[in-house]
């Protein structure tokens, strides 16, 4: 339990690319953190990550190390979210979890702070983490809801090689350096080449044809806007960037909304940052956001053939997308006094 | 005029990009050359090509060096485009031009052959070959519009950097060594850094928002189907890959069709390829399709919550998006004796 206002964190996958990030904004972000325990597979056990000055040992991530924590982060595969969330709550901690294990269980809150923090108050130990793609999607629509409501939305997201974590970042660089030696890249992660390539595929394909993505894209977005029927038409390919998730998204309101109007409303969003003056050539880009918290959005302009309305977002997957969105979930939790 | 069936061929711009394919694939089709004329600005004339063995020199591009031409390729700036096409006209050759000079000129065919080869019907010396992204969107759409009629379209490029010629593909290549050199790269074709990014720009925007390019996409989509009335809606985005225009693109059909249906009007297309199964993580990229004709077409579903259908398209935007449609476009007017 919390003493002083200190926190007992711990952190499962704490050696991985969203670890990293974790560590980096709790910090940033002066998060009360009394004791800090990475965790990690049996792998990374053993070796340490440096957090507020100091080089901390990496634990088992095990039951036992769940004793008198008060969050525990999850930022590894779903198999140890499955096993070691429950264990969290059972001790009276907190799991906030970036796996997609628990997303859809409809005893968890899936939340994304900014757009429905209420949904925080029923949590029973175990809070989920959108998609690292729905969480800037949705930083985008909620403005406009807000604004104008949702009738249909059809997106194409551009997503970063970092969303397959540190492996897809290593793959994506492994290829270039082949690439420039004249060499066939091979490709591992991905399902081909990514490097001076795109793939439409991200993550695995269902039996229908979606991919998992594309799947959890509608899905998740429906569940935190709690608009059980938006329907949301989706293609998600996966771009040669190391961070940074971009979208094209085209928007029909249920009532008529200008391009300043929704310019405005995403501007007066918290998280949300307009960049938009293309008279300046001026628009956001994953090389802009990475590093950043703030979902950006430019080419906000109507449809030259109907009323609908287009807009391009972009953020950070690892940041907003992950680390920084679980950070804000447990602030909003002790604001809530709900821990 | 044509001596024994063969041709006198001027190409304007036979050092660029597109000018260097254009070469290849009339060696490859065994076009009937009878003379080949390199022609260039100041600045390339007294290079050489290498054409059917041979290295030819480059001329200055100049209304003289027509003289006794059939057919003249210009892959070269607007600027030229506009002063010679007119000029190879009078002389009774016919200009086909890649630029965008003469497309939306209503005396000037804009022709796809596999699309509307009748167009060529009525030309007056100048025959306009599409913006590269319009052809492989215009290829995917043409089967489905024959066996469902379209409604609506909504469409997501993915435009590679050899859309802006040679200095495009220089400038990805030197940003991309700039950054693992560690240096920060500096932009000049694009408005921002591309390697290891994504921009929601291709060409210039115009005064409404929208760019050069997402408009040209709507307005010669049109003029090609002869549909002055399609609503397409659309964003076209840069991404660091050398060669090969790729696209999501969302289509509203007039009758129901279903994803078999649409697979199998696909295929049956000439100049088409279906490239999708998803079961064995079968799908097109733009490193399958650079060097190759066809348009590759994967991912071809029904939207989940419509009876709307998604695909995915491909196509090399030097080859068929550029010098296979310009040389398809001779060889049509050969066939139908307009020539």
């Amino acid at each position: 339990m919390s003493r002083n206002g200190q926190h007992t964190i711990a952190i499962v996958g704490a050696t991985g690319a969203v670890g990293e990030v974790l560590l980096q904004v709790l910090e940033e972000r002066h998060f009360p953190v009394g004791e800090l325990r990475p965790l990690a597979s049996e792998r990374s056990a053993g070796n340490t990550v440096r957090f507020a000055g100091k080089d901390i040992p990496v634990q088992l991530a095990q039951p036992k190390a769940l004793d008198g924590t008060d969050f525990v982060f999850f930022a590894a595969t779903g198999t140890l979210s499955k096993e070691l969330a429950p264990e969290a709550a059972k001790r009276g901690a907190v799991a906030i979890d970036k796996s997609s294990t628990w997303r859809m269980d409809p005893r968890v809150p899936l939340v994304v702070p900014e757009v429905n923090p209420q949904a925080l108050k029923s949590h029973e130990g175990i809070i989920a983490c959108p998609n690292c793609t729905t969480i800037g999607f949705v930083m985008a629509l909620e403005p406009i809801r807000r604004a104008a409501g949702l009738k249909h939305v059809v997106v194409t997201t551009l997503q970063a090689v970092s969303g397959a974590g540190k492996p897809g970042v290593d793959e994506l660089d492994a290829q270039i350096e082949a690439t420039l030696r004249g060499e066939t890249p091979s490709a591992k992660v991905f399902a081909a080449p990514i490097a001076f390539n795109v793939l439409p595929l991200c993550e695995t394909f269902r039996e229908d044809g979606y991919s998992t993505e594309e799947v959890k894209l509608l899905f998740e977005t429906r569940k935190i806007m709690e608009l059980p029927d938006l329907d949301v038409a989706m293609t998600c390919v996966r771009v040669p960037v190391p961070v940074g998730h971009s979208a094209t998204v085209l928007i029909e309101t249920e009532r008529p909304l200008s391009a300043d109007a929704a310019r405005a409303a995403l501007a007066a969003f918290p998280g949300v940052r307009v960049v938009d003056d293309p008279k300046h050539n001026i628009f956001p880009t994953p090389a802009d956001v990475a590093g950043h918290d703030d979902v950006l959005v430019g080419r906000i302009r109507k449809d030259l053939g109907s009323d609908r309305l287009w807009l391009w977002e972009v953020s950070d997957n690892l940041r907003k997308g992950a680390a920084t969105n679980a950070v804000q979930i447990a602030e909003e939790l002790i604001r809530q006094g709900l821990k």
